[in-house]
């Protein structure tokens, strides 16, 4: 089972041994430090019970690069802890290692080692920590942002949202349910962001909280123009039918974009690497004195309804 | 309840910047490669239902740091992945917490982050990737034994196998239920193994079973010599009172002592180095030319029924 299913993951890498030392022994290049992040992603809470063993393993993969690409590094390997509540399935490993074989491949990456385990309770648990190269002293940090600094997004949000939304309740919303089920971690932007960002984060706990994590981390405050998020066109359709509101786009997570603190000076020369690299980035904002909570939310067009924006889940 | 509970075993270090970033970002000193392990144990599975807290996290962290000893390699940093099945209970953390917080120190490693989730199905999983640090080219591996090698194990076993027995059934071998729920990774003889050492691995399967993975692995054949294996006080009062059996320690896993493939001509300074550091080595056997399986049992005091040895486990 090991060996059909895991072993290919390692992609043949001689740091791991085929899988059979008691630890996989890595080089780490000279000139570079290790990144190292952790994500577990539970059936029934992370990702819905019953979900392809593809879509799963992509997003737990995924979201751990995800994390890689905000602190601008590169990703090395990983390491895989499945823990199974039931007797192994032939045809759901199959689809999970073919999958994952996928993704090491588009991103570059293999499974350094991991462990299989069975679990009582009937659910599945996976749990990955993937190591990540960043060049020494290029790591990019939460609290970086610089009064003035603008906020950059790499890209359109709300779809995570809305792909969850139109799963659980059938609407076809094709778009914005893959952006969901298959988030895009932002890898090909770091060595961009290494150089011209100040601060970066991924979005995980939705827009207005992880600016917040930047603005409380630097020590500085947020200013948000709603009017400049730009959206697809599954969320523009949504927002048109009042299936759902803009602060829904505000806080809900899940999109894995990265906000990025921007000095004023660079941001034309981010902005245009962004865009060669076939990414949209806008600016939506910029780090202020102004220190506040919620952030400071500006709107011609917009109706917010700051109760709604759920700050509980972030404070 | 991060703050509380998880800071603290971060120990300060400013790689992890607090756990408010993606990720940690570690510096492997020039001369060093990384190693890296993971082991989930899952409650009811790895540990039983209700076992204490404390035991739980310091098991949970020594299988993976006895990993990494049985890779000659130093424990630097460890990634902690805990699945909580229900409210987190805030003295079940505490105590989680002071253990982890001790064996941070005892260990000299620290956490450089991981993920606190919530898991449906009631029962808790904690899945922990360790890193340690060991000269470049100096890792010890499974598969340097060679034809004439002695076969060492670091201390006696069977203690972890009778500790569960004694949980289990209310029996009074206080030391041997000392040695199941908190093993001794043998991270002191790290320096020792690797320069003394052409393999190991520790004693997590079983010892028949560990010394077949380094033989499969070399190539070669093992011979043990069942006399040799000197017992703990309470693992000799269970075997004359017919409480275990001899293949029960031959058979019995999660002893965490190391097992080394030494050559003739290093076993005594190996011996005296590793007596030096208060360990008990004892030689059982030798690697041989002759592959069998499972290896050739020798013995004038025991009599060993072949077909209890359970060979389906590992095979």
């Amino acid at each position: 089972m090991i060996e059909r299913y895991f072993l290919p993951l390692t992609r043949g890498r001689a740091e791991v041994a085929g899988l059979k030392d008691d630890a996989a022994v890595l080089q780490i290049p000279k000139g570079y430090e290790l990144v190292v992040t952790s994500d577990t992603l539970n059936e029934g809470v992370h990702f819905l019970v019953g979900e392809a063993a593809g879509n799963i393993a992509r997003k737990a993969l995924r979201v751990n690069l995800s994390d890689l690409a905000a602190m601008g590094a590169k990703p090395l390997s990983y390491q895989l802890n499945i823990a199974f509540p039931h007797m192994l399935d032939e045809a759901w490993l199959a689809e999970f290692s073919a999958a994952m074989q996928e993704d090491n491949k588009a991103f570059d990456v293999f499974c350094s080692g991991g462990d299989t385990t069975s679990i009582k309770g009937g659910h599945l648990s996976i749990s990955i920590t993937a190591l990540g190269l960043v060049p020494a002293g290029c790591a990019v940090r939460r609290n970086g942002a610089k009064l003035g600094d603008l906020i950059v997004v790499t890209g359109v949000i709300g779809d995570a949202y809305l792909g969850l939304k139109a799963l659980q309740n059938s609407l076809n919303y094709e778009g914005a349910i893959g952006r969901y089920l298959m988030p895009c971690p932002r890898i090909r932007a770091v060595d961009i962001i290494c150089e011209h960002a100040n601060a970066a984060i991924d979005v995980s706990d939705g827009l207005l909280a992880d600016v917040m994590h930047i603005a409380k981390a630097s020590g500085v405050g947020a200013e948000i123009n709603v009017d400049k998020l730009v959206f697809s066109k599954d969320v523009a359709h949504a927002l048109d039918g009042n299936i759902m509101q803009v602060q829904d786009i505000l806080t809900g997570g899940d999109d894995y974009e990265l906000i990025l603190a921007v000095s004023p000076v660079k941001l034309p020369i981010l902005i245009r690497e962004l865009k060669n690299i076939d990414l949209n980035p806008m600016v939506i904002g910029e780090f202020t004195s102004n220190i506040s909570k919620p952030p400071v939310l500006k709107s011609k067009t917009h109706r917010i309804d700051v109760k709604l924006l759920g700050w509980q889940h972030f404070q």
